[in-house]
């Protein structure tokens, strides 16, 4: 039984001994925030198995650049961790929308600036275990401040912070977001001159 | 009504402004792979609000050390994501184990390695919004090789890579597992001098 929504086994064609193959599988819940499935799949060794998991339509991050050199970043309470963790702005995609889209929708929402400038940086897997979301992180710069407009419900405050006082925090072990220690990793090799970034303006990305 | 599972609001004493408090909540799924709740809360603004999580019990993820320099990692097909990963050796915690015991456990299981000497990189959370996983990352040397033991329907590869090898990986973007993106920096950091670890040899590990 096909599904229109699993992507094929597309990485590592040279993988098939590892490769477990869906053969039905339902909803155990939706409707809410969690969208859960279990599907049943055949083990490479063609043995029956179950997969549980949250079907998820993805999220982007982005890791904003002033001009002075200060980062912009976000402080929010995580209720599954019970934690207020400092990170990138960052949100998840509204079904259908393009990345890009919603990197600037999210970096206006949560902290009001707007970009002109705006480079990829890559996608990550942040729970492959049992979620089949990718975060995909972007860097943007030329920002210009305006208004927060968070969603109902959403209690974010900006945070702007050298970038070494945020390397001073991740040192210290205060930085445990995934995003946000991955985001700044990438910035410091920019930075270093060892990971190149595609800088677009806002008009040329958009039409990408 | 008091969740005893649920840490109270350790971090960051300052933020109540930021705080959400729980006050019911109901088990949506549970005696499977996935245990997922739903708790009605307070917003900091006194609003009521629902949270949708997964309760896990936390994970963790060992970067090994080959006397040789070489670095032991595991191949296998995430199905949420539809990709064969490259990852450090990792799992999930079994209820009431300790952190240690599961870092020695997983080790072995995917692996064989058994190891002489512990150090405890640091705690990350990879899906905060919606889980509230935490990974605990240890590092370990002193390798001894020994059979695997997979779990019954776990199909597992190890691979030996140089740090370098490893980087090279990273920078070409096919290393989108989070826990070993942060592993590698956090490897190559203390090697750098930048991130100290403190060694403990098995018995003083296993005696903390």
């Amino acid at each position: 039984m096909a599904d229109a929504e699993r992507p094929a086994p597309a990485e590592s064609p040279s993988d098939p001994h590892l490769f477990e193959r869906r053969i039905g599988g339902t909803t155990l819940l939706s409707g809410g925030f969690l969208e859960v499935r279990r599907d049943e799949v055949l083990l490479p060794d063609g043995s029956p198995a179950t997969r549980e998991y949250i079907q998820h339509s993805g999220a982007v991050a982005v890791v904003p650049l002033l001009d002075d050199g200060r980062l912009v970043l976000v402080r929010q309470y995580r209720y599954p961790v019970a934690k207020v963790l400092l990170e990138w702005p960052a949100g998840k995609r509204d079904p259908g929308e393009a990345l890009l889209d919603c990197a600037m929708r999210e970096l206006q929402e949560e902290t009001g600036y707007t970009a002109s400038e705006w480079a990829y940086g890559g996608e990550i897997h942040n729970a492959a275990a049992y979620s089949s979301e990718s975060i995909w992180i972007w860097f943007a710069r030329g920002l210009v401040a305006g208004p927060p407009r968070p969603d109902h419900g959403e209690f974010v405050e900006t945070v702007l912070l050298s970038e070494a006082e945020l390397d001073a925090i991740a040192n210290r072990d205060a930085l445990p977001d995934v995003k946000t220690l991955i985001g700044l990793h990438w910035l410091q090799r920019w930075r270093a001159g060892t990971r190149p970034l595609a800088w677009l303006s806002a008009a040329q990305a958009a039409a990408l």
